[in-house]
């Protein structure tokens, strides 16, 4: 089956949620590397158990409140001010080298971000990057607040792309939102940027590459 | 309001999951202790994965997935017959010192384990540990295939209580169970017995014990 859309996760995928480490490590010495790893881990727990417990609050609340927690465990404090300095910063986060190249070879196509990101945090973003122009449209969980990898945000993507579900193609370094995106039915391509095992959830990707540049041989 | 029914998390409150840990060292010389971490871990996040997907897989498929996952993590490889092994390790897990001094203390009171294992995984850990009698019943969220956090998951639990919501304590070391039941309506005391933050759900427990001893003063 021909693809008609290809889809892609923004963070982890497109940009390197890690690239705030540096400013991090200024702010809090020696604990910028825990902070983050420990950030990102809680962020998606929090959209896990936000789903599950019925209880949806936006992606800009839910990176503060999981950045809170990053700081609190290292034994570190932070005010209000300072969450909000990185929050700003998580609106210009670093994308991927390759992640241009790669967009302009697929120019013409349908190319689609669906992100878990609130408005306010992925269209800033994606300004910033300057890779706007690169894609058709960017959707965001948030505009239905159902997040990934729940059956409703994928559909709600498939929904806007306006094609069949086996025409998509998602792509996305995250395990679990590749095997949220295979339960539901698109084709996926995982890009495993960390060398990960696959998740065990019987839900196995249909492609596996290192970086994005795999999906030109798709 | 008069506590008319004690419900106790198993793993992690009760029984120390990481107990399999020197049996897992043996296997695998130098990686017992990621393996451990790394297994409890993503037992976690697939229940959480497969709650939010509408993928509904037993505590024991679920157990012996992310043990998979844990060692192929750490580089390691096993066949069906290690993880079966490690799943039976799983029905021998050790319980916390003080847990039998404290139930005794609380002997007449309606005492309950509520937990997210199957039943042919917690009801064998339960006679194993001996502590089966000192509980008035043993309910697993395997009976309505809805994993804790979900609010249907409490729900059920307080109609096999048969006692008010509001007439519940709920006890668990797991931040996440704490928060889940909170948001369902159950008084909630955390037994945080590895001094981490509050997280940053804005469900607060009413109580914050070291271990369970601290329930004899809630």
């Amino acid at each position: 089956m021909t693809i008609r859309a290809y889809i892609f996760d923004a963070y982890g995928t497109l940009f390197d949620v890690h690239s705030v480490m540096e400013e991090l490590e200024i702010l809090f010495p020696e604990k910028g590397e825990a902070i983050s790893q420990t950030w990102r881990r809680k962020q998606v727990e929090y959209f896990f158990l936000r789903q599950v417990m019925g209880r949806y609050k936006p992606f800009d609340q839910v990176t503060k409140d999981s950045l809170l927690y990053a700081i609190n465990e290292s034994g570190q404090s932070a005010d209000e001010s300072m969450l909000d300095h990185m929050l700003e910063r998580y609106r210009q986060l670093k994308h991927y080298d390759e992640v241009e190249e790669v967009l302009k070879q697929l120019e013409g196509k349908e190319l689609i971000v669906f992100s878990n990101g609130s408005e306010n945090m992925i269209h800033p973003l994606m300004e910033f990057s300057g890779l706007n122009s690169l894609f058709t449209k960017t959707i965001s969980a948030d505009e239905i607040k159902q997040y990934k990898p729940s059956p409703a945000a994928y559909a709600y993507a498939l929904e806007k792309a306006g094609v069949k579900r086996e025409e998509v193609l998602f792509m996305s370094s995250n395990g679990w939102d590749i095997s949220g995106a295979k339960s539901f039915g698109f084709n996926t391509a995982w890009i495993n940027r960390n060398g990960l095992p696959t998740e065990e959830l019987h839900l196995e990707p249909d492609a596996v590459y290192e970086d994005l540049s795999g999906i030109l041989h798709w």
